[in-house]
This record gives C-alpha cells, structure tokens and sequence, in this order.
C-alpha cells in the first residue's frame, strides 16, 4: 500500500504541475507580468480544490496551507517564463499530465466530500469542481469564455470519474482504494480517447445577434 | 400552513426553473456544448444560493446537497436544448417566473441569514446575494458584464424585499411568515412593474476612452 | 495604545474608501446604473476581506456585519456619481489613500490569518488576497483582465507587506503592534516609490494569435 500512496503523490505533483503550467503559458500569452503568471498558475493548480474545501467546510483549504503545491506553481510559472519555447514545444506531454491532473482531481475531491460525509450528489458536484474550477477561474480572470465549457469531453471526463467513485462506494463490492484507481484509469482514458479522435459533446453554433440577454 | 408550505415549495421550484432556463438559454446563444448549457443553468439556478451557505456557514450548501434543484437544472437545460424555438417564445412566461425567483430567493436568503443569527445588514446583502448571485456567475462565465448591473430595476426589487423581511423580523408586528408574504408580494410587483413600464435607475453613459483604469 | 488604534481606525476607512471610490468611478466608466456603482464600490472595498474570511472560517464575514464599510462605500459611490469631474481630479489623493488601503488590507489580512492559527504561508497568501482581492472582482465584474496581474508593483508590494507580517511573528523580535507598523510602512514606501518611478515587472508582450488555449 505505501507504494500505491508514492504513486498517488508523485501523479498529485505531476497533475499539479501540467495543470500550473496550462496557467502560465495561458497568462504567458495574454502578456500578464511575472506575478500575474505565477498567481494563474497556482489559481489554476489549486482553484478548484479551494472551492471544494470551503463547500465541504474544510478551513483552511489545502491549497493554501501546503507548499508543496505553491512550489510546483511557481517552478511551473519559471520554466514558462524561461524556456517559453522548449515549454510550448512540450505541448503533448502537457496535455498528458493535463489528463492526468484531471482524473486525479475528480477522484479525489469525490473521495474528499464522500470523508467528509456528504452525499453523493455532493461528491459528483464537487469532484468536477475540483477537476475543472481552476480551468474556469483561468479563463474568467483571463477575461475569455471557460474552454471547457465549449467543447471536447472535459468536465464529462471528470463528472464520469466522480460518478465511479460514488457508485463504487455504495455498491461496496471492493476497498474505496481500487474504486479510486478504477476511477481514475477510467476517467484518464476517456480524456485521452477524446482527445485523440476529437469527441465533442453535441453544441449550437453562437448566435451572434442575441449577445445580450434579458437579465 | 400546509398549504403555504406546498404553494412555497411549488413556487421555489418554478423560480428555479426559470433561472435555469435563462441560464440555459444564455449557454446556448453563446455555443456552448451540452455540459456546458447544464452547467450554466444549474449555477445561475444554484450559485447566489451557495455563496450565501458559504457566508452564513450552512455547509454543505443546499443547493450540492438537494437533488431537486439538480434535477429541475437539467430538465430545463434539456427542454432549452430540445425544443428552443419554443422555449425563446416563452419569453413572456420566463420573464414572470423569473420574478416570482427573484422574489423569492431575496425573501428566504434573508430569512436563513436571520434564522442562522447574523444580523439585519448581513441578512439584505445576503438576501441580494441568494437572488443576483446566480445571475451575475453566468455573466461572468459567459464574458459580458452582468446585465443587472447595467440596467431595469431588478436587483433593487431583491433588495426591497430582503429589506422588508428584515424590518419585518425587527418589528415583530405579525409572524415570520406574513412578514414573508408581504416581503415577496412587494419585491415581485415592484419587479414586474418595473418590466412593464421600463423603469430604470439613472446610468451614464460610459466613458469608453477611459477604458483601463488605475489599479 | 489607544493612539495607535484610532490610527489604525482612520487608516482602515481612509483604505476603505479609496477603494469604494476606485470601484465606483471604473462602474461610472462603464455606465452602470446606480445599484451597479454602490455594488462594485462595495465589492472593490470588502471583497478581499470576504474571501479572506471565508478560507479562515471568521463567518459571517466581517465585511457584511460591519456596517462603517457600507457606508463608507455608499458614501464614495454617492460622491463619485454627484460630483464625478472633482472626484476625477482627485486622482492623486485616491492613489495615495489606495496605497494606504493595500498596505493596511494586506497587514490585517496576514495578521488575521495568524490569529486564527494557520500557518506562515497561508497568512501570506491570504494578505494578498484581501489586499487585491476585490479589484480583481471589481475587474472580472467589468469584464476586463484584472490590471493588478498585467502591470505595476501592485500585488507585489502586498506580498511584501504580509511576508515581514509572518516574518516578525516568526523572529518575534519586537512586539506584534510593532511589526504591522513597520510591515504597513514598507509595503506603502514599496508601492508609492513604484508609482513614483513607474517601477514594473518584467512583462512579455501578449501572443494574440494563440488567444484560445487548450484547456
């Protein structure tokens, strides 16, 4: 078991890291200064898990009392800053790792609500939060419609991963810890599926005259 | 009181409803995929409620933990998506049950501030909060400036009803639920006659050279 | 003692407005309705500190129970709407009380952290965020790319003031009063000599042909 929990960390670091770097190569572009892309970076990294911790009253959220995460954040914003090009060029192990963070954030931020004692509702809701919501904070304060919310198999990825995990821990047919590691294999070829042959969900084409709605 | 209760419960859902539907149809004008048309209309139904719960410290917030608003968000997302030349002429219809929403989000999201002790202010801003806050997340995920900031008097009806629920409550001149009652009467006719005669609070016209401001 | 927190007293609403008047006058700009200018002068004023509460678990937060924050960012919003051209010249003197604001925001924000038992390098990150936390709401409202990440020593000059918070606290050479003052006045001097001198962070150009990331 302590080599699954080494395996665990070292997919948290990695996951944390691809999803910092999304962040500060994303900043990068828009031409924000070096606070600005070490602050995207971490948002991205640890946005979503601080959402989860304040909804499931876990105070201070985790992404704010462990350095570790910070630390990554911020490696990931200097690597973008400094070898921007080699950073870009690395753009399919990123993705990678992107799917890896993904998956590893929809589990656990599942797990996290379900320890907590919440319902499953809760777990499913806040296991795509957790996945997602440092995308979507990205994207808000980088003044753009959330990616995900777009197009490809993003946040279905993630809802699918929380949706195993909560099943898995009704059913009761195995320990919480393989639920988890089929959770995540699951949710991790999925993203990987859909990027690879293009999935998208169903979309509408924007209808550009009805830009502003009735509130 | 039975009966007030059901007519409460039957008004809640259809608030939510029509939030979810504006939501959703905001998402789909703007080409969102599927996930994100669910999405858009479950936070604008459930996020003023969430950062409400967050402030008065009901965690986990009702709107993860009750599978209701859930299911009303996707149902609405679904017919939007469905049937949407429909669901655009029901203009009129959402509009009306998108005050009886207002309403009654300012009314009860100052009510639980009050039930969880806070006092008279926290529960008017809360209050607006429960009723715009859904609102202006959807705004903000879909990259405009949030429309009730901008114009028509509707986050000022959330505020008169949250401000009569609260001098209500000081008062004791007649029960908490009267005090309701009058509350959601008073913010849904100011609501509607604000609609139908296009009453605006004063605006100037902005200054679009002046875009960037100072930090 | 009693000098120095009226001092502080003073200093907190002098922040307070400055930076209501620094919200109003961006919602002027844009031409939002009067509901609109009271919201984002609020927001811009006690927004940092809501969020700062919120991950310390202080609920309600302080910003929705004190009412003087209300009033005083009711006042600015009143002020910046009655008399706009005078309120447009005193551009120096806002600069100068937002600098007192950042510093004071960032000092209390880490202090509070501190006192509510976290660690180190969540009173810093929590500085931070009350120090800038609602201008970038003020400016993610507004639908633009929050200036504080794109240019000037802004967010930096709050690391700085909540890093020698944590630092004294950990040394504890000198008594906690102490380390606030001498915290408030360097993070001042730091930001005021960066408006002075124009003083920025390295920056690189934006890339706008990459404007879409992956997610």
């Amino acid at each position: 078991m302590d080599k699954l929990h080494s395996l665990y960390y070292f997919l948290d670091l990695a996951g944390t890291f691809a999803f910092a770097i999304s962040g500060a190569t994303a900043a990068k572009q828009r031409g924000l200064d070096l606070f600005g892309i070490c602050a995207i970076a971490f948002i991205v990294a640890c946005g979503g898990g601080i959402i989860r911790d304040l909804c499931v009253g876990a105070i201070p959220p985790a992404g704010l009392t462990n350095w570790k995460y910070l630390v990554v954040a911020i490696i990931a914003a200097g690597l973008t800053v400094g070898i921007f090009p080699i950073v870009q060029r690395l753009n399919r192990p990123v993705l990678l790792f992107d799917a890896v963070g993904l998956s590893l954030f929809a589990v656990t931020g599942a797990q996290k609500a379900l320890a907590y004692g919440h319902n499953g509702q809760v777990a499913v809701l806040l296991g795509i939060t957790t996945a997602v919501g440092g995308g979507v904070l990205r994207d808000v304060l980088l003044n753009r419609i959330p990616v995900i919310l777009e197009k490809e198999i993003y946040a279905s990825a993630a809802l699918t991963g929380s949706l195993v995990v909560v099943l898995g821990n009704y059913l009761k047919w195995m320990p919480s810890d393989w639920v988890s590691i089929i959770a995540l294999i699951i949710c991790f070829t999925f993203r990987i599926l859909a990027l690879r042959y293009h999935w998208n969900l169903p979309a509408s084409s924007p209808t550009s005259s009805t830009d502003k709605a009735e509130p």
